[in-house]
């Protein structure tokens, strides 16, 4: 039994479990890559569909193929009568576990099968078409209605926003939504897409492997669920009462939503970008995240500077994460609050999609050991 | 970017991942060990119930609690009417898919959320609920109908064998089930297991593990799916046609299921217990197994032999794996060919519960790195 004597690190905290050409979080740098490019500049320049057309094929598109990538998109995005009728039958509990279900049950019913052995170029297509589903999938699980038909070819984001407000969103909206999808559609090995690739890695149908990444974004510790922060605004409620609320939390030793990352030691870049998308906008709900942002970052500071004195070693001040910014944003754009977890799968699911595809062009099981901690051998 | 310098074993092989009490993998002494006892005693004098009650107690029962115990999981075990319509509204396509998208859609009717900040005692009710549907899950996608009502307390696996075959199962061969059962109950951290503690580690609703661990388990290189064992008894036919069959297959140098394994480097202890229990039997069928066994493990270890002369160090012959015994166990206990991966789940959903529950008494984020290796950043 010489595996209990070996060490191990929890969670897989610093294991590099496989490379990716998708992305690269430097944590350190606070950049984040996709495919060779900044993904902030991609965010704020580029469509979804030009990021997915990059993550797939590991270059930006010209015109006539973004044109044509789009409309396979678009095409492969539709639900079938009878399926709109199944997910109908499956709205039943949380808005993400729905989602679950209903993608479970289009791949099952499709008859998806194993990849292993297959015509690669067909399991491909079905990567693509689960992914490309979602928007028709939040529309038809929250609306309980057959999607709105869109006229035109609106693009993913739009066509998002269209679905779940009922009418066709505002340049600014859409490119505000635009910019959040972008900037979620991938971020290294996260839990989601990581066990996305271990359900991958046993040769599993790829509606399999998308179901599982559902499954594990719905947990609360994945990140990216920016519903609580809401719920803090709600509870801060003017700019005034900011600070009193932030000493009251931060004497109680609860956690404050929204603000540090297990990966980045510097600001997030997508915190950072979602504050401009929102500082271009008004409203007194800007106003008041803007200065809940500034108490809680000096609170942190102080606190921080107080235990590293305490302990005779720097401790790092805590930095807006991600979510503080897209609560805003999000708000903003009109999403209902119990959709915030399904629009990040809606955006996440791309490059889920892409992650299973590369799992699959160089597999291997994923096998890790465990250690046995149990009594000894009694017979 | 200085984990683009680190190296990293592919498929996580050799890396430990968590600690577990519940299963204990000796593939060194060819041993399985559940919570300090030996599997293949447990799996030849024990039921499921008092297994399970092992893996969830750290101990055996005595009389009372297994009466208890075996009482709540025949009541947890109940498909309610509305759920048993739903099951039989989902039964499209692989029936393992079918039973992901069940267990998946009942977790979130039935309201499930995240375990996180919950009633802990509320959230182990709910695994065990979970894995004790599958009988009856896996009765209702076979059978299109409501399941039977069977009399008495008949325990887990007759339950099973009886929904499946239609009438009550003598006592011979619901053992033979019942050990199979006991002896793919648990086997440490396999990917489905595995990925069911990656999307625990996140806080998601245990009906998200489940469906994760069953979309793992139907990947063809999960093991443990015996179905092509019996494809290549169909193939071969009669005993005298082994040898040729065999010498045909090692020449075209294709792979011969269920010989081998990631795992074991010496027998598999859950082979060697199917096929005593296979031997138990009469049929030509298990004679027909037993010459294609021999004469397999001949022709590999004289092909090994080769190899060790050509290359100059010593090739550890393959052994029989628990997929070439099982299928042979299951086809003699009278379970349909298509059902041998839901059977299998109808097992090993018993021991992914134990570690989910186990997951999230001590829980750490799973939330490994991946290294880049993408085109260089360009903007």
């Amino acid at each position: 039994m010489n595996s209990e004597q070996q060490t191990f690190s929890a969670g897989l905290e610093g294991v590099i479990a496989c490379a990716t050409r998708l992305s690269h979080v430097d944590g350190e740098a606070g950049r984040l890559i996709f495919c060779g490019h900044n993904a902030v500049n991609l965010a704020t320049t580029r469509t979804v569909e030009e990021v997915w057309f990059l993550l797939h094929h590991g270059r930006l598109p010209d015109e006539t193929e973004l044109a044509s990538f789009k409309a396979k998109i678009e095409t492969l995005g539709a639900l079938s009568d009878k399926e709109v009728t199944l997910a109908r039958t499956l709205r039943a509990g949380e808005p993400l576990s729905a989602f679950r279900t209903v993608l479970s049950a289009i791949a099952s019913a499709r008859g998806y099968k194993p990849w292993l052995n297959r015509d690669q170029a067909v399991v491909e297509e079905e990567i693509l078409a689960l992914s490309a589903l979602a928007p028709q999938i939040v529309e038809v699980i929250h609306g309980d209605r057959a999607p709105l038909s869109k006229e035109g070819n609106n693009g993913y984001a739009e066509r998002y926003l269209w679905g779940l407000t009922g009418s066709q969103p505002n340049a600014d909206l859409t490119r505000a939504l635009e910019t959040y999808l972008i900037l979620t559609i991938d971020h290294g090995l996260n839990a989601s897409t990581f066990a996305a690739r271990v359900t991958a890695s046993t040769g599993a149908d790829v509606g399999a492997s998308l179901t599982t990444a559902v499954g594990t974004l719905s947990g609360p510790l994945h990140g990216g669920a920016p519903g609580p922060v809401l719920d803090m605004l709600d509870a801060i409620g003017t700019p005034e009462n900011a600070r009193p609320w932030v000493e009251q939390e931060l004497g109680a030793k609860r956690r404050i939503m929204g603000f540090g990352h297990r990966v980045y030691r510097t600001d997030d870049p997508r915190a950072i970008t979602l504050r401009s998308v929102a500082e271009k906008q008004n409203g007194p709900r800007i106003t008041l995240a803007r200065v809940v942002e500034q108490e809680v970052l000096a609170a942190l500071a102080a606190h921080q500077q107080q235990r590293s004195a305490e302990q005779g070693k720097q401790k790092r001040p805590l930095r807006t994460n991600v979510e503080f910014w897209t609560a805003v944003v999000l708000e903003h754009v009109g999403i209902p609050r119990e959709l915030y977890s399904s629009t990040f799968c809606t955006s996440r699911i791309i490059g889920w999609g892409e992650h299973i595809r590369e799992q699959l062009q160089n597999n291997k099981l994923f096998r890790p050991l465990s250690v046995y901690s149990g009594p000894p051998v009694s017979e």
